[in-house]
This record gives C-alpha cells, sequence and structure tokens, in this order.
C-alpha cells in the first residue's frame, strides 16, 4: 500500500520551517505497514494544490495532506478539497461543538471565522480534533483515501496515533514493512561498503541494503516488505547478523537509536553515571542526553560554562591556566574534565571547549579549534579537532566526537 | 523563476531523516530572487526519478536535485540522469583529480567504487566537491537548469553558496523577493487576524500576508515580488508598520528571528547579562541561546542540575526544600533562580524545573507540570504550567514558556 504525503503552505517553500510533520508521519506510516511513495511540498495556491492531488491520486492510494487549515485568508485547503471533489461546503455539528467547547474553556469570544472552522467539504468524514480548532478531514473517493489534518504538529501527531492509523489499518490489508538499522562509528560509508560487498549482492530480492552517512557516523539499514511478519524478520535478522559479524569492531547499535541514547542504554545496564562541562557545545551535548526518556538515571547534569569565571568556580579551573594557556587548550579541557568529575561526583565526565565562530578566532587558534575531554577514574583521554567555520556545524560536530570519544572510552574500561 | 528542489532516498520517505536541506536551499534560493514552487522527496527508484524530473520540468525551470550520489549500490541518480538526458558516461578529469586528492589527504588506499565517483554523464558540468568525492553536476537542457548536488548537508551547502547560486545569478535576470516577518507572542492567530483584517483586506495584490503559529507565538509574514527593489521593500516595510501599530502590543521582533535571538539583541544592546538553572529542559534553553553567534556577550552559562545533588551544590537549593516540597514545586524554582542570579552572578537568570515525562508523574504533580521562574535583582516572576504528557514537547514548551517570561520581565523594567 502506498502513501503520499503533501504539505501545503508558502512557510517551508521558503525555507522559514523545516518540514519535521512529514518525517514523523513517514515513520508511523511504515510502522503501519504502509510505504511513503513521495513526500510533496506545495505552495498555497489553488491550482497547485489540484495538480499536486491529481499527480499523487495516480501515484499512490492513501494521501495525507497536513496544513492550510487555519481560520485565516491565506488557509485555503478544504476549498481547494470540495473543489477538487467537486462538493459544496457543510458546517458540521461535532467540529462546531468542538470549537464552541474550546472558545469555552478559554473563556474567549468565538469570532465568525472561528465559527467558520466547523463547515468542510460536504463529502468528508471529519475527525474531531482534540487540541485545536481546525477539524480533520476524511475522504473516500473511488477507492482513494484523502485525509486532511491541520500543520501543528500536535494536532496532526494525535490525529494520526489516535485516528487515521487505526482507520487506515481498519480499511486495508496492509503488509508488513520491516527495518533493521546497524549504527557504525569510525569508518567511512565505502570502506565499509568494500567491506561487505559480498554480503549486499547476495541480499535475497525482498531485502534492500541503504548506507545512511552523518558526521563521521553511518547507518546500514536493511529493509523488507512481505506479508509473513515473522519469516520476514527473521530473513532480516539473518543478513543483519552477518553484517555485524563482519564489521563489529565499528558497531555502536543494533537498532536505529541515536549514538547518545546507545550510550545511555548500556550506563544504565552498568550503573554508570555522567557528568558534563560544557563550553562551546553550550548545552547541546546535556539536551542531547536530556531529551531522551530515562536519562535521569544515568546523567547528573552539569556546567554550562560560557564565561572564564563559570569555568573557575563550577569547575575549579585555575585563573592561571585560563590567562597562560586560553580558554580553549588542553590545560583547560583537562581541568574542565576533571572538575566534572569531583564536583559533579560522576563516574564519567565529558569536557568540550572550543571557539564555535563566526568571531574569536586567532592565527594559532582559528575558529573551529575545539578541545574534548572524557575521563573516569582510570582514565582520561583528550584529543584537539579543527573543525570549520560554521558555527551550527562546529557545535554538532563537537558533540558527535565528544559522544565517539565516550563511548571508545567505555569500550576501553571493559577491556 | 521558478525552482523545484528534487531529494532523492528512501531516509527521507521512511522518517529516519528529516529533510533541513530543502530549507535551507529554500531560503538560498529565495535570497536569490528564485521561487521554490514545490519541493518533492522520491524514493532510490529509476522509475520514480524519471517521472519527478519530467514533472518538475514541466512545472519550473530550475531544478536541483540532492542525494544518491554516494559511492555505494543504492546510489543511482547520476546514472538516472544521464538515461532521463539520453547521453552515456564517462570518467571527468577534475572530479578524478578531486577524489585523489582527498584520498592522499587522509592516506587511505583509493578503491574501485570511489574512482567511480568521478564518472559523470556526459553532457553535464562538473562542479568540484571541495568537502567529498561525489562531484555536482550542472545541466543546461532545453533552457532548463537541472543540478544535482550530494545529500551530505555540508558538501551540498558549500555547491550552494560557491558555485550554485552564483551560476544561477549569472544564467538569469531575477526578481528581487522581499519577505518581512513580524513575530508575536501571547495572542492566537484568529484573534490577530480579526484586529488587522481592514489592513489584510487592503493590501496591494503583490504582497502577501501569511500567518505562521507554533507554540504560543505567531509570525506574521509580508511577501512581494518585483524587479525594483527598493520601491518593493518601501511598499512591504509600509504594510509592515500599520501592522505593527496595531498589534504592536505583542511584537517581540520585526524580523525573522527567533524569540531568544530578539532576546540576545535586546540584552546585548542594554548591557544585560544572563544565567540559566535548568532541570527539564536539561541544557535546551542554554542552547537555543548559544547556537546564536555572539550570544556569549550576554549568556555567561549556568547549571543542568538534573539531579538533587546538583540542585543542591550548584545553585544552594536547600535539603530540605527538596524533601519538603519536591524538586518541582514552587520552592523549588525560587530557589534555583535566586541561586542561578546570585552564583553565576549574572543580571537575569531564568530557572526551570519539571516533569518532563513519560516516566516521574504523581497524582498531585502530573507529567507536563512545570515551574518556571525568571528574576532580576529588583523582581522575581514564578509561574506553574501543565504542559501535555510528551517528553519532547514539555521540553520545548517550557523553553518557549521561560522565554516569554524572560521577555516580559524584560519589558516590565524598562518601565
Amino acid at each position: 500500500m502506498l502513501a503520499e504525503i503533501i504539505t501545503i503552505g508558502d512557510e517551508i517553500l521558503i525555507g522559514q520551517i523545516v518540514d519535521t510533520n512529514s518525517a514523523w508521519m513517514a515513520q508511523q506510516l511504515n510502522s503501519a505497514g504502509i510505504r511513503v511513495k513521495q513526500i510533496s511540498s506545495v505552495s498555497d495556491d489553488k491550482q497547485h494544490i489540484l495538480t499536486a492531488l491529481a499527480e499523487a491520486a495516480e501515484r499512490v492510494d492513501i494521501i495525507l495532506i497536513t496544513g492550510g487549515l487555519g481560520p485565516t485568508k491565506d488557509d485555503i485547503t478544504k476549498n481547494t478539497l470540495a473543489e477538487y471533489f467537486g462538493v459544496g461546503m457543510v458546517e458540521n455539528e461535532a467540529a462546531l461543538n468542538n470549537v464552541l467547547k474550546i472558545f469555552e474553556k478559554y473563556n474567549r469570544p468565538m469570532l465568525d471565522i472561528n465559527r467558520l472552522q466547523a463547515t468542510v467539504p460536504a463529502n468528508c468524514e471529519v475527525i474531531v480534533n482534540k487540541n485545536g480548532t481546525a477539524p480533520g478531514m476524511w475522504f473516500n473517493v473511488d477507492g482513494k483515501i484523502y485525509v486532511s489534518m491541520p500543520g501543528v504538529p500536535f494536532e496532526m501527531m494525535y490525529m494520526m496515533e489516535e485516528e487515521v492509523i487505526p482507520k487506515l489499518k481498519a480499511s486495508f490489508k496492509l503488509p508488513f514493512i520491516v527495518h533493521k538499522t546497524i549504527l557504525t562509528v569510525g569508518e567511512g560509508e565505502s570502506y565499509l561498503s568494500e567491506r561487505i560487498a559480498d554480503i549486499e549482492d547476495a541480499l535475497p530480492a525482498h531485502i534492500k541494503l541503504a548506507y545512511l552517512p552523518k558526521l563521521g557516523q553511518v547507518r546500514l539499514r536493511l529493509s523488507g516488505q512481505g506479508y509473513d511478519e515473522v519469516a520476514l524478520t527473521g530473513d532480516i535478522n539473518k543478513q543483519a547478523q552477518k553484517i555485524v559479524e563482519r564489521v563489529g569492531a565499528f558497531v555502536v547499535a543494533e537498532e536505529d537509536i541515536q549514538i547518545e541514547q546507545a550510550i545511555l542504554n548500556y550506563m544504565a545496564k552498568k550503573g554508570f553515571t555522567l557528568s558534563v562541562a560544557e563550553s562551546c557545545t553550550g548545552g547541546y551535548i546535556s539536551h542531547l542526553f536530556t531529551q531522551h526518556a530515562g536519562s535521569s538515571k544515568v546523567f547528573f547534569g552539569g556546567a554550562i560554562s560560557y564565561s572564564y569565571e563559570l569555568k573557575e568556580s563550577l569547575l575549579d579551573v585555575k585563573h592561571e591556566t585560563l590567562t597562560k594557556y586560553g580558554a580553549v587548550s588542553e590545560e583547560t579541557v583537562t581541568e574542565m574534565v576533571e572538575g566534572a568529575l569531583r564536583n559533579f561526583k560522576s563516574d564519567f565526565a565529558i569536557a568540550v571547549t572550543g571557539i564555535a565562530g563566526p568571531d574569536g578566532g586567532m592565527p594559532d587558534k582559528p575558529v573551529g579549534t575545539v578541545w574534548i575531554a572524557v575521563a573516569c577514574a582510570k582514565k582520561t583521554v583528550k584529543k584537539k579537532f579543527t573543525f570549520g567555520s560554521k558555527r551550527q556545524q562546529n557545535i554538532e560536530r563537537s558533540a558527535t566526537s565528544a559522544l565517539f570519544m565516550l563511548n571508545t572510552l567505555l569500550k576501553d574500561i571493559e577491556k
């Protein structure tokens, strides 16, 4: 069963927002056995939306539309859908009650344009929006399902989880789609590919292998589709096993998780704790850890020591070290990581100090110079990196490198 | 001039990665006066790519393609382009030299599949990839420009900035596209719309207004297109002025920036400094500030006090406060924000403590309960929020709410 996601709204096309909805929806659909054939972002333009709907209907069975359902004039999705299906607009009672209830709850006057939110194309089944005033709409026309949802992420997510996915499962006999991901670090895409070329060549026809590289990590993803979930999962796992045996030295996780999640899982299992001393990463490493549920079992927290003063007061970095060697130096990062271990009383610590840019570079320490240290009671490892001139990239690459170093230290200590 | 962005690769369609490339490319194209008509994400499938190219060529003049240029078997973009144009493949000397140079630099053996990266469709002009082995390709066929670039963000970004945008500017007489964004907080989309309905109705035909709501913020975006940049900018600014006069109480910034950037700009101008005490936001607020260049002028850093112990040792929260009232309480957040002001010696501080979930909820404090405080020497403001059950959303809404509260405090102090 094939689906297409159509996002409506100029904000994506002018790059004002990143389309995170579609990735989330694609995950949900895949888990339900529905393959996403295409994602199309189109403008708030009636003719363009009509063309996109017609093209999608040629390609797929299920068309999920987000955006353009707000109360304002630039929101034209539902009138365009009515035109596409050749029907009129009607006021829907359930949708109106929902709008009334929301305005009662917040004790605000309802405007005419809010009441208009309860008006929908005559041929749709309304999906009540528990988190907002714009109703979702379900259309079943000529054997194709069209679903229109708001673009506001939490409104759309709730509708997908509670209404749309269950209704799709009830409407179609869906195959199973199984993915298995192996996260590797420390070896480039082409070398990995060379090492496992024979395994890849011998893959059965219903299983595909993809390489997904990102900043020093490569994800190997095996995907298969079939109606016998147990057999399919067995086939995929057998192939994954062959790959892991071959390139095990680079494997961080045998599931589709982020490296920090793999580290948290491993440390939780071992009963290890972690703290951080972040300068140029400015909280990003802490955020990576704490976005995951259960991180508090491992992660104590730490210091964002952006200023000299906080490096001294929170991490006991000596004032002379900062003035003599500078904030971005082996000496400073060593005192930072050791200060974190001592003051925050964790088993492991990460420290990062660098020049994220675009300003602050010096002839001997250009923008992108970063010192990273990871440590436990037994061992401290320090490394200097020279990244590029882009601030956001320097922050991300510093974080990824710090995570690699911690992962390696954890494995070394194990031995 | 219209463009379409086509991303190739199953990783977007299965939701494994979020398509951040397209948003960035769209921004670059818009700034150059090129309007993005559609963004299409298609699978690693020859027939599907051929169809997408043909559909795009019907719609637009410029087609920018990313992805599918790696050395491995799932990368089929360039062979598909050769088939689309009906040409053969040739080895390109500049591209080969680039591959050789990179392998020399890293002192690694070059594999046959790496050499193959220098093979390109016979009708293309190669764009040398200074950050990787896969060359970019520029095609000019039947008056349409096609550009194929790697999907790795920093490789693509470099090519766009250094080669593609300048070449597009040289190839076409481009109109100016001007956007003006007004960031508002504290008033819903429909109320804003009602307040400025007459201004919106009277907009000249070449100027459009869009509402972009997100978690309590609404961006109002005016867009216009024309060949006289000065006149167009003047027209847009005049309309923006009318809107700001009408809804000024809710306006945080008159440019397209994030709220934390608006706060940083304001605080830098005033010479104010800031520190944080983050518990459930776990570094996210610090990351929001520190991702912006120049944030170190305002932002000292602070504590990620995820554990009880760090709340006590870094922020002087009293042990009895934690045991008597709990970590998520008015008493704790007050001690946290006052501890941050005192210990980190900043003019302003933010403290957040809450239950991000999905675990840790209690009958009287369900998941999503968050206490936020903002303070300066003159005033401390505290507020309790009850968000939902989703961890990531609770983190983001806590951060946004904390930023609103700080912004309000800054304005109050001003008076």
